[in-house]
């Protein structure tokens, strides 16, 4: 037996973490609160039936032919408009490139900026698939501190001094797995950094429309007026994967002129272009209007799940589990507090909890360095009221 | 202004250069010879709205949430059934990645296996994105000769000898831009060489069911069996965007166990996994037993537009082109012979024939090294006989 021989990049990552809890799925009865996937049943499949037949019946063209690498123009459009709806003013379609999915924007962000031995800086705790694309390319990994605020302006100015990261990958706004919140000042702050200290900032934002009560603060992108000059140090990160389906795998980049032009001539080589299918079906879905109202009821949803969550982590675990009150996203984020003598490692708990029948993601793939051996991620979003409330009551038994 | 800190990944690539020809086709009444299309008339609109609906209203779960990296498994149950039918015995479902179209298959080879100063050895001339995305992650491209019959044995042996490049990439089957088949006898001494010089050997074939009379040899991936210990030498991508749609980018790559799973660990950082929208319905078009019918009509009328193709190459421009009459494919690839006195550089003659009405790619994108200034890609895929005529036609005035 020989074996091929791998670029050595490949020795910087692994597969998902979480990927391998799934294989713990398998058992029948078994209450997940793993997934980190929007509920299917929340999906418009009519509405979504209706675009794309629109999509195959008027211009079948365009759905089935290849496509700009930059993406559909009338998709483009729709997309300016969503984020217009949204407080980014002069945004054009030209400033904005299809992806596939946002997973795609972080790997061509990846792709045209990181070289082996490059830093960058993300949020610890933070989506784990963007420790692992960066590091793929040769990154080493810089963790900041957040608080129930988001990042810590103060300790991120400490950092990008100390390292002159290539980039600073941020989710502000309901961040995953924390929840946290970037402040509507820690935003303008963290955007005058970027500025003065000329270093490219990456919003994530794929939740931030999955909110409960009041709507959280702008957009990094949107407030960047606020700062002149700091749009040309942002780049954003949208996806219709959590408010309308990550099936169609649309997402899209906004960042300043050089680097998308570098991110396109990237696509080019890396999938051609996103699906036409996938990217009409979703431009007819948006001109259709009904966004909104949809929208309304999936807040609505999640809001009832996240709140039975946390009523129910409350009652049955007390002070053996901390956690902040999520006001929007898919997470709930918690700690094993050691109270009463309970459990602090949430590994020993993960595997407790599936015999006991129900499953959730242990926070350690989470971090980049440092992991917190308490912190869990639990997922409120894809279960029912009364199934959340048996999950939570096993969890209680396990610990 | 400052500028981004780019990666120096990008200094060794360039946008394509036939995206470029691209921007000249506004030109009103221009006829197009320039595209690597397939002809969207010739799309099965009908069939993929049937497969997209059965998709959206049988199984929209699974349509429209996120799926596993390694594809919607009842596609990959289908595509390993359309590589049976065409001789690819022992494959299973599990030996096979779909990937977002197979330029992602070619972009996970790249990161896979290539790192800066790697070697790869390339036909002279290939697919230009080939070039480029191995050349993205740093790859050295090398060029072996190709005549009518594909790719020498004799000339790649003693390539591999001197460079033990890190793979060696080949369209045997109606070559773009060459249309050369790789003999049957070519086939069997290059799955020999790869075994015994371990080279992994990659098979591009998005062509190879778009024959006009005869089937071409089987593919190298089929004819392994009959070099044992071989098919550990070999990676196939596959495609269905020129047998049945580009838009969907569902393409597939067979490898060896450890290449499989590493690609996987790859896509799951590159794009998480392929539209389910796209893979389902995909499956359910495949599955509906309607293909072979359809690419028999498919076949036809490409055959019928190659043939008048190269009839009119023959009547009007005479020994001034000379060419290979393809017997699959979309291409007819040609030399200015410069009989006559005519022009012998394909390059000044693509921007006359813009002025006469007619566009092609000029041949030097598609070599690495040392480009044949006098060769040319004529696509016969997207007119009709009558317009081919008259572009040829233009084209010899503009020689």
């Amino acid at each position: 037996m020989t074996t091929l021989p791998f670029a050595t990049r490949l020795d910087n990552v692994e597969t998902s973490a979480i990927r391998e809890v799934f294989k713990l799925l398998g058992k029948p009865g078994i209450i997940s609160f793993a997934g980190g996937f929007p509920d299917s049943d929340l999906f418009d499949a009519e509405g979504i039936l209706a675009a794309a037949q629109q999509a195959l019946r008027e211009t079948p063209g365009a759905a089935l032919q290849y496509g700009a690498t930059e993406g559909y123009q009338p998709l483009r459009e729709q997309l300016a408009r969503f984020m217009a709806e949204k407080g980014v003013s002069e945004l054009t379609p030209e400033q904005l490139l299809v992806t596939t999915g946002s997973q795609q924007a972080l790997d061509l962000l990846g792709k045209t900026l990181i070289e082996p031995g490059d830093k960058v800086i993300v949020e610890a705790p933070t989506f784990s698939a963007t420790i692992q694309v960066f590091r793929l390319y040769g990154a080493e990994v810089i963790t900041a501190p957040i608080d129930r605020d988001g990042v810590c302006p103060e300790a991120l100015a400490a950092l990008i001094a100390e390292h002159r990261p290539k980039l600073v990958y941020l989710i502000p706004t309901f961040g995953n797995p924390s929840g946290a919140i970037l402040s509507a000042e820690r935003r303008l702050q963290v955007l005058r950094l970027a500025l003065q200290t000329q270093t490219l900032l990456v919003e994530d934002d794929p939740y931030g429309d999955l909110y409960f009560d009041a709507p959280p603060p702008p957009s990094l992108l949107a407030m960047a007026t606020e700062i002149p000059g700091s749009r040309a140090w942002l780049a954003h990160c949208g996806s219709l994967s959590k408010v309308l389906s990550p099936g169609l795998r649309v997402g899209w980049l906004i960042a300043p002129p050089t680097l998308l032009a570098n991110a396109v001539m990237c696509k080019q080589f890396s999938d051609a272009h996103t699906s036409t299918l996938a990217q009409v079906t979703a431009a007819n879905y948006l001109a259709s209007g009904v966004m909104s109202a949809r929208l309304a009821q999936v807040r609505q949803a999640y809001a009832l799940r996240a709140r039975a969550m946390a009523a129910a982590l409350r009652h049955t675990a007390g002070e053996a589990i901390a956690f902040n009150e999520p006001a929007g996203g898919l997470f709930i984020w918690a700690r094993l507090t050691g109270a009463n003598g309970k459990l602090t490692d949430s590994q020993t708990l993960a595997q407790r909890a599936v015999e006991r029948g129900v499953a959730f993601v242990p926070g350690a793939p989470f971090f980049a360095s440092n992991p917190d051996a308490a912190a869990l991620r639990l997922s409120f979003a894809t279960a029912s009221v009364a199934t959340i409330e048996e999950g939570v009551r096993r969890l209680a038994l396990a610990l």
